[in-house]
């Protein structure tokens, strides 16, 4: 079943779909609120049973930022030819995997961090919400 | 000159290419802070004069939470097959535009959301800070 929300126009993606998408995904953006004001981060990260792992180093900004915070991640794809576009935002609490059989199993996934830092932290994101949205293609003049 | 943070090896972007990437672009993401929780959304914007500018409804939960409050607004680009990126963040202030001149200029402007909804009000994020990070392409194996 397709929803879509009568005003703006836009199908709302169910539970699946955005777990498809953000499985698919290899960027994503976490917002964090700091002295009141939100900031975005860029990272890697990987989907993995139902939950949002990326990696941090020791002494970063993120690092001290995310444990035990609420924060937002958000992932989208758009193609400019077609004008349409998607994206899918999980609200959730963030912290630092601290329990070594996950570690070792994250470890395993294959996560490749683009910047050449050590990226020595682990923060998992557990979702308090997941919702996507989709934007039909554009119709054309004739279908107006 | 370039920047290069000796840590995380990124690439610090000066202000002339942060604005020409944050020119170049179409599709940002803003994040507010509500109840204590940053939320993100995507928008469809443009850069005019050193602001961003994007459109919503009116009615709309991003309507009512970013007039007068702190956001920040991100751009990245990505290039997987070189396994390099960058991003540009502004954190500013948000604010709906009033003025009738503005409004007539902005509505000059090529911005296409994409969405179908008749996207209203115009915000202005004037920005407080702006910052970019590019990650330098990776180097072969021969490189270490």
């Amino acid at each position: 079943m397709t929803l879509i929300d009568g005003r703006t126009g836009l199908e709302k993606l169910g539970d699946r779909a955005c777990w498809e998408l953000l499985g698919a995904g290899e960027v994503g953006r976490v917002a964090v609120v700091v002295d009141g004001a939100p900031q975005i981060f860029p990272v890697n990260y990987l989907a993995l049973e139902r939950a949002i792992y990326f990696r941090t180093d020791e002494g970063t900004k993120l690092r001290g930022l995310v444990d035990d915070r609420r924060v937002a991640f958000e992932i989208d794809g758009v193609d400019p030819m077609r004008r349409t576009g998607w994206s899918v935002l999980v609200n959730g609490r963030a912290e630092v995997v601290t329990d070594s059989l996950l570690l070792r199993r994250l470890r395993e996934q294959p996560l490749h961090p683009w910047a050449v830092g050590p990226k020595s932290t682990w923060v998992r994101v557990s979702p308090l919400a997941v919702s996507g949205r989709r934007i039909p293609p554009r119709r054309g003049p004739s279908d107006h």
